[in-house]
């Protein structure tokens, strides 16, 4: 099962391609970040995002693409709103591919990577490292958030959304 | 000077395209809401309104496409959130076009059409209708809304951005 995680943004956006086979098998196809430049307009910036979504999906064709659910609060609604911007474009592209989409809430990727709901920036970094044995810890961040939000939408799809603790254990 | 106004949702999306002369000559080209199947996934919908956008820009060719600014705050963040992934696929559609995007403020919007910030729905209906001498009133809202933002931003553009009060008279 091929999974394209997504973590939105109109700086950056982190992508990771993996391919899910079983909780203890899965592999890293591709992972990066898709930089916007910050001196674009806002709707350039979409163009562009387009642009590199469609050559990710083209190129590495998932069944899935995971992003992140939205929460009901944000400290943060305008800067939300524009996460949603990117996030629409996301969604159009990989509807558009016929892909199927998988919302996971942010707690539940957490947990299901780092082994509990709270991990900061850093754990979480270290603990995608840790599931394939990563030479170097996943740079910048939303590399490791993009990883983490499609192995975590694997794992879901294999144990039917229901994972306890003997399934949480993190895998190549 | 052709502009297109929009006003976006992912269950009607209102537009209004009008040729903006002067302040006192503007007509209505076309305008009318996009229905999105509530039915549909939200990824499915900014599909099916790419499509619709696309139509609408080609048909009419504007040069400027007008939306409401983003707030500072929303009472409802989720909510405008997801109005933020449609808003996200408006701006794409834009820029594809090499549309040049004019974002409002709301209170703005009301100001140039209803003539105080705080209009109220059916009150913004009337003065749509009123500016081109409508037969009906414009309905649903979301079409007048759309058509009071392109004529807020024609308004703008003819007098450099700064309305006074005698330039804010309605007009045909």
């Amino acid at each position: 099962m091929r999974i394209l995680g997504i973590d939105p943004g109109l700086r950056l956006t982190g992508y990771g391609v993996i391919d899910f086979t079983s909780i203890r098998r899965s592999q890293v196809i591709d992972a990066g970040v898709v930089r916007l430049k910050t001196t674009a307009s806002v709707a350039q910036r979409l163009v562009e995002l387009e642009a590199a979504l469609e050559q990710i999906i083209t190129e590495h064709q998932p069944q899935i693409v995971a992003v992140e659910q939205l929460y009901a609060h944000y400290a943060h609604p305008r800067t939300a709103i524009i996460m949603g911007h990117a996030r629409g474009v996301i969604l159009l592209v990989a509807a558009r591919h016929d892909c199927q989409l998988q919302e996971l809430a942010a707690n539940r990727i957490k947990q299901a990577v780092a082994g509990h709901g709270h991990a900061a920036k850093l754990q979480m970094q270290r603990a995608v490292q840790s599931i394939w044995n990563l030479p170097q810890l996943p740079q910048p961040p939303d590399v490791a958030d993009a990883l983490a939000i499609a192995y975590a939408c694997g794992l879901d799809k294999a144990t039917n959304r229901t994972v306890t603790k003997s399934t949480r254990t993190r895998r190549t």
